[in-house]
């Protein structure tokens, strides 16, 4: 009659058809489960107009045309931009009409990254979505020790968080900087636990040209050099320094990883009002320009070397200047840069489950869940930070992790569309049943009940009473819980005791060559 | 350089450019705002393929023509429909293909439901969207005095609330159950109090076809006889006894308002897997079919009424029985749902903030965007449940109605889409900055600080530092003092004196007709 306890409350008794020992056998077959890098079958969401996209290109264009990208501290990038026709005025860069679109043309549309288990290789481009964690907090926060420096225990931890999470699909980067390692050997160790604890696709390091190098050597120890020569095995994060620059170190690590074939990720990362103009247009048409300049020069490094289109972008404070995200200006960005992604052909990374605050609670996750299902809808193709993600970046949450994970599948689930098959239309349920009746005891309802709708191991549903009775623990609470039994029933993936070796000694005569540095 | 705290953090210290100045004026600017109801300028999202829409339109047709539905304890609606040429039997109706899609074709595609402050008037169909409050929970929440038997102070308290939120553009109806109410005389005081402390639309009394005769006396008082006569000045919930069955309180209330011009939303209520296959094309084809029994119902009780067409569909967990909220299912159907309408050409009734959560912590948040998100991309026009919806619609809670209201204002945002003017582009700020730069100072983002991106009564985005200085407050404890802010800022709309002792007459003679019943 209404949508009151009557109707909502008066199911909560009856139970399930399936009795005992099919639930059983859900929860023995839940164990294990990984899923495969998603393949949309869902249409895109296009939410900017074809006009309006055309006029972000054109102005994309005027700005590298007229204003140019600075290329720092690099005069070899200088020389090469030079080669290809642009315009060098010192470290400033600019570019006739066309150029860069023009050289983004020998660029994959999408590419295979793979892992050394091959069941876990992950297509990036076209109709793929590939689920990575959180990138780069010094932080991390659980319920029972509060916010504190990550180590590399935690960064362990979250990549073995990864491992077991049935929809992430890649391991990541820095899930979080494990700060107890001396910073000049740490990608050593980040790289290695990626290997180690995990079979899943990776990512390298790009904090210098040298650790770079450092990637692709322990990816030729994994993979063999002759793979490595021939196929994309790690994926990496070049960021611009917005507003319109690139700086040596990005520019080093770009040239270490397209040189070697690998894949790079160029990303503009903004805060709309400190990087980039406080309009969402504006704030596109400067990530499109960067992104431009910054993949052209990887096609000019080595034509053909897989190169993702990167967005980030957030917005500050105009209060207070603080960072903010999951707020709609960013949403609109997100959908729109996805559309220009497309249109030059190349894959397109964006999104993820971003926040401001500073626990997992209801502002974490509305925020959360409004840049991931822009995410999910825009198409994007690579999600970095989506799982963990806390306090603007600079927290990796053990129990937000676990709570995006359960997101992350119903997206998984979501992403899969319609089910019209005979079994899906469900015809014969409706004739069985008919009206005034119930389709519990059915026997479509009993062929399907298993899979027919997702199970969240975090959500609880149960009657207010047993719940009250269960301790009246929230969300956060569960979470706890859920990611130490994850950590707890863990094993680690077999590795060839050979390879394991070879890479212990690469990253120990790497570590014996210098010494510490902590800043 | 990377997605860390360097980055993130290294804005936190930096202040907006605007000075204490602006910030006050904002702050003054904010108080008292109410937003319009939404004119949607994105385009909207098609996740079903024409096809598929196609196959759940025949088999919906099938079910009607086989199955047919029951309208039940009304010999008066069995004679409707056999005049109409449908084959009735006992209480079953069956009918012929097409003939409800027909006669459906005399429903507006729009319509204004008129608020008594002109200005607080909603279009409802076609691009508008227009939020409504929760509507059914027995109980309330809150963080002081927990979960407990809603009264009618809870009632207007929640009134109030929507009054006062920006982008609540309705003021409901059953926004919690007053059981400290005789429930023979609640219904006046729920429409009484939507009348006094509001000047927002409302919804009008089902529960029994007298009730349903007392509010549109009611609205006649308020609006006057004539006005009522020739316009929609209350939309009411008639919801389906899924599966396939209209019981008669719901047709005695529906023949009350259609007769008197009044708008009713049509609504199937499905948990699927209860009411309805577990299948989300089985759940549509269900759903379609008992929408389009029911607003054919309404067109032949008078040609012309306005109607909504609703669907409310969830699942149960397999495993307890317990309804679930926010999993990928329902989204499927919701966006499947709101193409079939606009393939009826009626205005379309869905989604909300729906959550299972037993406090508005992260479960309860991510559940509700997981339901919101395609609300709005999906085109639904009537948004009821869009703010304070909790443990499944059994309490309404006061926290979780700010933390909803604030997210709705966000998608008021979003539904605007991109500004592509001048000053949208930005060209300009682009400019005046250039590389490595930033772009708080400059003149663009002087001109625009204030209203550039959208801000978060509820969001906390200080540094971890400061949050924690202030008490390391959750979500849920800061909405605890927006809502006691907000309802103590709270004043009322002016009403004309005689209008509300022309009600008070009303309501107490009707009270007076009969004794107490309070089952």
């Amino acid at each position: 009659m209404s949508e009151t306890a009557g109707e909502a409350g008066g199911r909560r008794s009856r139970r399930g058809a399936g009795g005992r020992k099919a639930r059983r056998a859900l929860r023995a077959s839940a164990k294990g489960v990984k899923h495969p890098y998603i393949t949309r079958k869902l249409p895109l969401t296009e939410l900017m107009s074809e006009e309006g996209l055309v006029l972000v290109e054109a102005n994309a264009e005027t700005l590298l045309e007229e204003i140019g990208i600075e290329f720092r501290d690099d005069p070899e990038a200088l020389e090469i931009w030079r080669q290809a026709g642009a315009g060098v005025d010192g470290e400033r860069v600019r570019f006739p009409r066309g150029l860069c679109r023009e050289l983004i043309k020998t660029a994959p549309s999408s590419f295979i990254q793979h892992a050394r288990n091959p069941e876990r290789s992950v297509n990036i481009g076209g109709d793929s979505i590939v689920f990575a964690p959180v990138y780069g907090p010094p932080f991390v926060l659980d319920l029972d020790r509060g916010r504190r420096y990550a180590t590399i225990e935690d960064f362990r931890n979250f990549v073995k968080l990864a491992y077991v999470a049935p929809a992430l699909h890649h391991s990541g980067g820095t899930v979080c900087e494990p700060v107890d390692v001396p910073v000049n050997k740490r990608h050593l160790d980040m790289v290695y636990s990626h290997i180690r604890y995990s079979d899943l696709p990776f990512m390298g390091s790009v904090t210098a040209a040298e650790r770079a190098e450092d990637s692709v050597e322990m990816a030729k120890l994994l993979f063999g050099a002759d793979f490595v020569a021939e196929n994309t095995v790690l994926i990496n994060l070049i960021n611009a320094n917005s507003p319109m620059t690139f700086d040596g170190t990005m520019l080093g690590a770009l040239k270490v990883y397209a040189r070697n074939n690998q894949a790079t990720i160029v990303t503009p990362f903004i805060l709309s009002g400190a990087m980039a103009p406080v309009t969402p247009v504006g704030v596109m048409t400067q990530t499109l320009a960067e992104a431009l300049a910054g993949m052209a020069f990887t096609q000019l490094v080595r034509p053909g070397a897989p190169v993702v289109f990167g967005s980030f972008a957030s917005s500050i404070s105009m209060q207070s200047g603080a960072p903010t995200f999951g707020t709609p200006e960013p949403a609109l960005v997100l959908f729109g840069m996805a559309a220009l992604a497309r249109r030059l052909g190349v894959p397109f990374r964006s999104g993820g489950s971003l926040c401001g605050s500073k626990v997992p609670d209801a502002q974490a996750a509305f925020e959360s869940m409004q840049t991931l299902y822009p995410t999910i809808l825009a198409g994007v193709n690579f999600v970095l930070h989506a799982a963990g993600w806390l306090e603007g970046g600079l927290a990796s949450s053990y129990e937000k992790f676990v709570m995006d994970a359960d997101q992350l599948a119903m997206m998984q689930v979501l992403a899969q569309g319609y089910d019209t098959s005979e079994n899906g239309q469900a015809m014969d349920a409706i004739r069985e049943v008919g009206p005034g009746s119930h389709f519990l005891g059915c026997a479509h309802t009993q062929a399907n009940f298993e899979t027919a709708f997702y199970r969240s191991p975090v959500a609880d549903n149960n009657s207010f009473e047993q719940w009250e009775a269960e301790g009246s623990q929230d969300t956060y609470r569960r979470a706890n819980g859920l990611y130490k039994k994850m950590l707890a029933d863990y094993e680690a993936p077999p590795l060839d005791p050979a390879i394991d070796e070879s890479l212990q000694d690469f990253m120990a005569r790497k570590k014996a060559s210098m010494p510490d540095a902590f800043a």
